[in-house]
């Protein structure tokens, strides 16, 4: 099936032209015409992938998700104690870097948008965060790690409210909340809650 | 001084018809136009005292933080626990109702356009809820509620996180985390960190 393997190499083409461009103008540069020209396609060539610019903004958010989620399977099959792997599972979620500063904010952007444009059909865990949340407290409770007497339900809402807004207040203050001092809040609050 | 206090109670009124336009058009509805038409004056008179849809903005973002001030203060006189009483002011600044929600989506589109239009002018603290959490806990610690061994400082940066992660996730995601569970949640955070 040449042509299907053809067809997921462009998108990946494309994939890549689009985020050099979202890392050179952010998300605002994130059109046909843009990113045609850096991927070396015609406008109707890229359309014929993307239609509109609400499936190109789709696309770049896919785009953003495989880059975090091949991070932290990374960051989960290092040999590491349980706590600290989930703090660095964690710091892979907050923008530490440039790199990571132009993820969140393409989050930011989009999740805005999609929610604004069309609230019915948004899905508000789009990015399957909270989830992740959930299952990185089960993974410290099957190792021993958790403290005993803690509502886990409430305890991965509590973690997916520090973690948003640690990355919220890096993006709107980094010069009073630095990759550092972010670090140390998430590794206070681990503490607070592991044995 | 008449004219002073002409000019003050002007502006009163045009807070109150601009309130009223955010309410029913969001804050994209804030345009010279439909706030000189609710508050029943010309552009020409509005543009007097806004020159501009910017300023405009500024004084939407004036009134919303006019009236979570005066609802916390009124709270912070409440003969209440210290413990309760600082949950109670926290729950003033989430969208537990349809009027805090608007406020918080006013505080959103404000903070994103003007971090956006003009980042070096952009003041990250401009609204003082920072400010407001290294004052709850050292209210506490006055009180002698809070735990020992506890970094003020940090714990003043997380409990800013969780406070504005849980505004965030309930503008987002209402259906998993409606106000009963954002209590909960903050309820938890405070018997962490309080005797």
């Amino acid at each position: 099936m040449p042509k299907i393997v053809d067809h997921s190499e462009r998108k990946l083409e494309i994939a890549e032209a689009t985020w050099r461009v979202v890392k050179q103008k952010g998300i605002k540069g994130v059109s046909v015409r843009n990113i045609a020209q850096e991927s070396g396609l015609s406008p109707g060539a890229l359309r014929h992938y993307f239609p509109d610019q609400e499936q190109l903004l789709v696309f770049v958010m896919q785009v953003v998700k495989d880059r975090v989620s091949a991070r932290i399977q990374q960051v989960y099959q290092m040999e590491l104690p349980p706590v600290r792997k989930v703090l660095s599972i964690l710091l892979e979620m907050v923008p530490t870097d440039e790199e990571r500063r132009t993820e969140m904010e393409v989050w930011f952007e989009f999740t805005f948008h999609m929610k604004k444009t069309n609230p019915d059909a948004f899905d508000s865990q789009h990015d399957g965060i909270y989830q992740g949340m959930v299952r990185l407290l089960a993974y410290l409770e099957r190792e021993g790690k958790m403290r005993e007497s803690l509502d886990l339900d409430l305890e991965a809402e509590r973690l997916y409210a520090v973690l948003d807004g640690l990355a919220l207040h890096m993006l709107l203050d980094r010069a009073r909340l630095d990759s550092r001092r972010a670090r140390q809040v998430l590794e206070q609050h681990l503490a607070s809650i592991c044995r």
